[in-house]
């Protein structure tokens, strides 16, 4: 009756209380509420929203529903990163031990790929052996040993999140900003972090395109983490393009190891160092945005950063070598490079586009258990706003054969736009939300903000 | 994946279309879209709503989940009487052997009791014997023969609706005017009749208390029938306070027994007639409404319309003798009288509290699968407008034992309201609503339509 009763209120507009939500998401995790009680609920929250108290309420409820990294006994900070997703995103491959290596811990917990976005997982387990199926007793003491572990929401974690997700998923109910809110913090909060820096996306591949919305779902997270005792920032960044070059999972292993040997492509490198920042300072490892800055180049110039990886690789079942040499990761058969039928300025790339294709060929998935090919996908070096004569290549293919080349044509075919006029692509890095409230942000940091969250 | 793509049309206030209505349903009623999803879609419904299409394809999606039956080779018409429930309601009882006995056909299916509103099925097996249960087949032989059936919704009528109606139950959906009609007239098309007419409750102890709503629903069922060819009429009828004296199931079908003989409560008289009347002249049996009412009458005054029940009951398993001898019914173990504590004039009997006391009796159901005891309930003699005295007798408790009366008691405290002024009652029937338009509705009968129906 408490589930019907608590529907019939939300439907209505009225609020659900602290020890409701307690009581109606342990009902829900032991299967007393069932899914079609749980179904309209999300549907009637999608239509009502949940203010400030009932999304922290229900955070609280998902965060208690399984078990929580205990980490105090760390001498270091521990600051994870979380992103809203999008594709070509490999900056946690990059900056978990790029910042673990100076001294702040990275207990990261990453997801898989789904739709057009790709997922952490995914590109780690590209290298042969690596394991990510850890269990807390086992992550706990590699961060005991390393500073870092990469490794998969276990079934310990918030597992009424993980059964809500599923079902907002199949329900229509994903988009809504308080319920994304609560099931990434109900995540993150269980990592036992001292600090959290979000990169949420914006522009037209991201989770949330509008930058308004974004700005609303990164003012929810902040504060659900400020009140839990986390101080949390968030970037906005931009995802109207792919981030970096590489698209693909193996692909996008192979550009985070270059990236940490010192050869990544300017807009990774560029997002990877703004949310480094975040963390070292928030980690207490840097006093300054500058000096963290120099400190993470010093880090990968000096390859105490490839190093630390090549460590964390190891003590995951993979095979260290990957990090010499990238050749030893899965290599697609067939490869072909794709080419401008005409000549103008590449007027956009579109991830959603990109992600599909990365789909097509085999390599992201529909399902949750469909199963991917790390080999496949794209290496795009037409960047928007550059200038292309008819035949300069824009991008290479990789796939499984040659259906997926043609597959692959048709995928660039759709996301890369060529035109006479360029278009303005958006700032990499365009705002920075922190308690204190929305900055704007240039390429020397964040001015100071110019509003309050309310 | 249908179904979500319905889902989220529906939440962003998109259309679906026909073909989408019947691959969804038969998709649902076959098992292969969950409840969760259909949850969710019922939610989005109750939010956007529905337009005057997609209803009625809702409402053709759902009769064809199932059988219908065919009556065509039957001379006489076949006209229903639906009722949208309240309390005391046993109009069907009286309606449906007295309508047939005047030559047009009833066959009659009706539901069971649920939480404060009384059910038809629950007041006929109230007579010892009767069976509501019979086949189609069966049910059309007995039309047949004697040009009255009352049975409940079997399995073969309408099983989307039926299945769909039990989930909106448990997932706060219920009171969406199209899902209600969608539900309503999927079940009443499938009786193969030639006309339809239909209570519309209003007042606190109704479904839909507000009048603009009840007119709604009633300009809504009656274009699905016109739209299939089955002209439909509504009467607005009062359930500010329960109709007749008796309330509980036993007692409502003594009552109904006592209206068939001439004995009946007048407030339940006008109420039958005024339905009856539409039922006589949509199957020609009558020219108006006046002819049709002397018609009734005469069948009550000559015994036609009780020795037809007796034929009925008896078809269908149950003591005929009843109808001479209401004695035979379940009689409750213990009755007390329960008198005014002041004086003044009643001003309200709250239908809903009567129900629920009911219910406390152990005569109602919260849940479908409760068990009902058919003996308890109450009389009421006491009527809004009644100037009584301290100590003067308002209704009759009638219970299973001393902790029942107990509760009959806290009931009748709860419902009957004496105040120093009188509450003026609602028109026990307030307005006509036929494909004309509405029209207020007087004692002489229904003025000319004011309103087209939109």
């Amino acid at each position: 009756m408490l589930a019907r009763r608590l529907i019939e209120r939300k439907r209505d507009g009225g609020r659900i209380e602290p020890a409701e939500w307690r009581a109606l998401i342990e009902a829900y995790a032991a299967g007393a509420v069932p899914d079609y009680q749980m179904a309209a609920l999300l549907m009637a929250i999608y239509w009502r929203s949940l203010d400030r108290g009932e999304t922290s309420a229900l955070t609280d409820a998902m965060l208690h529903s399984g078990r929580t990294l205990v980490l105090d006994h760390l001498p270091a900070a521990r600051v994870d990163k979380h992103s809203t997703g999008g594709v070509g995103d490999k900056v946690s491959l990059v900056l978990a031990p790029l910042v673990a290596c100076l001294g702040v811990a990275v207990p990261m917990m990453s997801g898989r790929g789904l739709g057009h976005t790709g997922g952490t997982l995914d590109k780690l387990e590209a290298i042969p052996g690596f394991r990510t199926d850890l269990s807390l007793a086992v992550a706990t003491r590699q961060l005991e040993a390393l500073g870092c572990v990469l490794i998969g929401q276990t079934g310990e974690i918030a597992p009424a999140d993980r059964k809500m997700y599923a079902l907002r998923d199949a329900t229509a109910t994903v988009e809504s900003i308080p319920l994304i809110a609560a099931s990434i913090m109900s995540k993150k909060l269980a990592e036992g972090l001292t600090a959290l820096v979000l990169d949420v996306k914006r522009g037209s591949g991201a989770f949330l395109p509008e930058l308004d919305r974004g700005l609303r779902l990164a003012e929810t997270m902040i504060r659900l983490g400020a009140d839990r005792g986390c101080p949390t920032v968030a970037l906005l960044t931009a995802m109207d393009r792919p981030l970096g070059r590489a698209c693909g999972n193996a692909l996008e292993t192979e550009e985070a190891i270059l990236a940490l040997r010192g050869e990544g492509p300017p807009d990774l490198m560029t997002v990877t160092y703004a949310l480094g920042a975040e963390m070292l300072v928030l980690g207490k490892a840097a006093p300054t945005h500058d000096a963290a800055r120099r400190l993470m180049e010093g880090a990968i110039s000096s390859g105490r950063a490839a190093e630390h990886f090549q460590r964390i690789i190891e003590a995951q079942g993979g095979n260290p070598g990957v990090v010499d040499d990238p050749a030893v990761l899965p290599q697609a058969a067939e490869c072909e490079i794709f080419r401008a039928n005409r000549r103008g300025f590449v007027a956009h790339v579109e991830p959603r586009a990109i992600g599909r294709g990365i789909t097509a060929l085999g390599g992201g998935r529909n399902r949750v258990d469909d199963r991917v090919d790390p080999s496949v996908g794209f290496v795009i070096t037409a960047r928007p706003g550059d200038w292309v004569e008819a035949g300069e290549p824009l991008a290479t293919i990789f796939a499984r054969d040659a259906a997926g080349v043609l597959a692959g044509r048709a995928a660039l075919e759709e996301a890369i736009l060529l035109a006479d006029e360029a278009e303005r692509p958006l700032p990499l890095v365009s705002h920075r939300v922190s308690e204190a409230g929305v900055a704007e942000y240039d390429s020397s940091g964040p001015a100071a903000a110019t509003a309050t969250i309310g």
